[in-house]
């Protein structure tokens, strides 16, 4: 049995009492360390909670040489760690289609994850967010690509929130930043009204909503940093950012009307 | 000190280590039981598995009487307990903002949530998510609201699934299932490969693809049940329909082309 196992958004303590009990009952336990990566806790300190070894497999370990964990699965209880909630890369959903063609039955158990979260932690409505974005680090021009643009144009044209997904080089400890990124979007964009989150999942997260030119001059510490450019603002969610988040009471008020 | 709990998607063992804890330190543990509750815990089982007492409010108790909440979070900590990720209703987001307005301070446990969960178990990609969905229960001619034909008809536009959640009227026990909404959904939307997920973030969940007009004459036992309106499929998606729900493989080789 392969166990993919969600560590949550933050540290250690991110997991599931389902996902605890799944690593402790595994023979064999692998972490993945390139798609995300748990800002708030090391292998060590994951190792030292949970009382178990943790193989660490980087990318090519998992996409060219999988046999090592798919040998464990087949002889045995295998649990994979990634951080988040499970699948969201392309990479583990190949995985457990290979672990399917050698006969190997798979098991999920879900993590908290960053799309929720964003949603939770700044107070707009799950249901009103349109397709999420990846910003990856700036060209050497500077630029962001157009599909960045165009998803958060379609959205707000709808009156949709857009989730930005910040890049992330985890073997390189490269974390894009949430002013980076509103320093990026602020003029493709004409400047709306954003909201940085850091640390989402920690017990210390920063949430603030501001013009994002405003953004880009702050400093919001220590990684994941997140970005959302709102649509259309619902009352209680332009309330939500004011009291939450510090956004401007005019600038909240006024989001995304006169997009439509 | 006001905690948002979130309790996860299915049982009391869906919460995460940092909600058990926040649990654990409360003075005082409520728990709401109309916009989602545990399919595989009783409010006695979560008492049992966390040894507190816990207050149940209806949504009446927490959006007309919210003051035995309050006092509680003022006077000490307390819990306010959630199923899934917290914040979904903006019932929650206005309690949070009734506390802050007797500065009470408030923090957020994230849970396990049913988008990112349905995304995983479907091996659809989050990111080709576009906005979700709610089904409600039919009106007497059986009709579906124009918004939610709309919103399924948008997405494909653009290539991209829609997470549809199905009514629930919890203090009625009342859940509409899987195979009722592909039924209503069938004719409106003309009878497209659609994925049924049952019980996310079970021990047994189940993920079932083929045309709406197929899954409406399944059973796909007790709740929750999710449906999945996929727009285009990226190859590793089609493979994980095929590999993971059964989908047709001839339908999920060509779902959501020919429609942009």
């Amino acid at each position: 049995m392969l166990t993919f196992v969600g560590l949550g958004l933050y540290d250690e303590r991110s997991i599931t009492v389902e996902g605890r009990e799944a690593i402790g009952e595994a023979d064999r336990v692998f972490v993945e360390r390139y798609t995300s990566t748990l800002a708030g806790a090391t292998v060590e300190d994951l190792e030292a909670f949970h009382g178990v070894d943790i193989r660490v497999r980087d990318r090519t370990g998992v996409e060219r040489d999988p046999e090592p964990i798919l040998d464990a699965a087949a002889s045995g209880e295998a649990a994979f760690l990634v951080g988040g909630d499970p699948m969201v890369s392309t990479t583990h959903v190949d995985l457990r289609l290979r672990a399917h063609g050698r006969d190997i039955s798979t098991r999920i158990v879900h993590g908290t994850s960053a799309g929720s979260a964003a949603a939770s932690l700044s107070g707009l409505q799950n249901y009103r967010f349109g397709k999420a974005t990846t910003l990856p680090f700036p060209r050497s021009d500077g630029s962001v690509p157009a599909s960045v643009i165009d998803t958060i144009a379609e959205n707000r044209e709808r009156g949709l929130h857009t989730l930005v997904y910040l890049d992330i080089e985890a073997e390189h400890e490269a974390y894009m930043t949430a002013a980076e990124a509103a320093g990026l979007l602020a003029v493709p964009l004409d400047d709306p009204l954003g909201v940085a989150i850091a640390r989402a999942g920690s017990d210390a997260p920063v949430v603030a909503a501001d013009r994002l030119s405003a953004l880009a001059d702050r400093d919001f510490g220590d990684p994941l940093h997140l970005v959302i450019i709102p649509g259309d603002l619902h009352h209680v969610e332009a309330a939500a950012l004011q009291a939450f988040a510090g956004a401007p009471p005019a600038l909240a008020e006024t989001a995304g009307r006169g997009d439509r």
